[in-house]
């Protein structure tokens, strides 16, 4: 697709933090844009040429920096919108289309292309094993876009059920008890030695990356760079001495329905 | 972590199998390695140097793979286990977890790295919009590995709470019935016009992307090659005219619990 009159928007997933998992396509698609529409830190993670443009935004402000973006393109621009991680996942690509659906009808025929990326949950899984290694879901723990029951009911769902837990966005300031609710649920379902993985800025200078029984897991151990990765009754540790335990989730499941 | 005495084993994650995909940590822990394990196509993606050596093997033989990359570490080489898409998603990182559990003790003091890739539900969501939007699950249909009523359970538990799914190892020779039956167990639970993404080869020559509503979709629409993502009852589709729609689920959820 041309967009050579229609400019185009490319929404860009910039990988959990680290250079080299950067995907080469997300690369191209960076020098290829002149304005860049993104949370703070992350358009600050790009090192850009001289006459392309940064308009960094603040966080809760996806949809009005969705709209800033598409009106740009509108404009015949190259845009791009940056996320940290994939942005498919909790991330610009639906505030995009939910901004192209509710905006003018030009914005329809604007060119889009959404590059995906390394998301959290897989770098995070990487540094420990393989606890996504058998099925597996994403839950967001924000209550902004969200009621708390229909959180809860989906954490229900999904432990009882044997599938391993990414929990997105588990903690904030504006959300501080919300995390620890959701230990106390699991507790009641999970056995009390599943493996937590507290996954933070894996991959980054940063990291830290923790694992406690969920009888222990404590909501302090999270903020808002964390990506908690949840066992199932199924998922273990493997001791291996002088080195860190491995976490893996098998392959087979011998568990009943 | 030094691995030059006790022998190294990379898993890493090719991605869907666009080049440009492929994270450059990927790329340089291809060059690092000697010794090439992986199903034949994922090997056969390599370009390799004439020291580097490929040992190639067919798709169902997971466990030995991993057993016989894990003993020629233990010789004290360099070793690479390749995985499509991302290593950790049902695939080779959590069988090489259960070959050290179970293998020799001196397996456990092999230095083991993970590198995690672009996983096919991201690569096929980013081609037609945002599909994994929200709360999202993943899961895979093979009843080689679990029993079939567990995955009934699964499936009706994640569709019923309202969570999309990406369906891994959606159909097979061996396997011909069980996607059929699939979608008549969610066609109960969700409305008929829930939008169902058949994503094959997403990024690659041969990629083919349909929408179908799920009372339509047939499982003749997928092969091996197929991820397929199911959207919830809040998962939309905008019509863009000559441009192909774009199908997502909106970060926000009213739905109540």
């Amino acid at each position: 697709m041309n967009g050579a009159k229609s400019g185009h928007v490319a929404v860009i997933g910039l990988g959990p933090g680290n250079a080299s998992q950067v995907t080469p396509e997300a690369s191209e698609a960076v020098a290829a844009a002149k304005w860049f529409y993104g949370y703070g830190p992350y358009v600050d993670r790009l090192q850009l040429r001289p006459d392309q443009v940064k308009v960094a935004s603040d966080n809760r402000e996806e949809i009005s920096r969705a709209q800033a973006a598409l009106a740009k393109a509108a404009e015949g621009e190259r845009v791009a919108v940056v996320s940290g991680g994939d942005p498919g996942v909790f991330a610009m690509a639906a505030a995009v289309c939910e901004a192209i659906e509710a905006g003018p009808p030009e914005w329809r025929s604007l060119d889009v292309t959404i590059v995906p990326g390394i998301t959290a949950m897989l770098a995070v899984a990487a540094r420990i094993g393989a606890p996504l290694g058998h099925d597996f879901c994403a839950i967001s723990l924000s209550d902004n876009l969200k009621p708390w029951e229909l959180i809860e009911k989906r954490l229900s769902a999904v432990a009882s059920a044997g599938v391993v837990i990414a929990l997105y966005n588990p903690i904030s300031k504006a959300r501080p008890w919300q995390l620890g609710k959701a230990f106390e649920l699991l507790a009641k379902i999970l056995p009390t030695t599943t493996p937590v993985i507290f996954g933070r800025a894996a991959g980054r200078p940063d990291e830290k990356i923790e694992v406690t029984p969920l009888a222990q897991a404590d909501a302090s151990q999270a903020d808002m760079a964390t990506c908690i990765i949840i066992g199932s009754a199924e998922t273990k540790m493997i001791d291996r001495g002088g080195r860190p335990a491995l976490v893996y989730t098998p392959r087979f499941s011998a568990a009943s329905a």
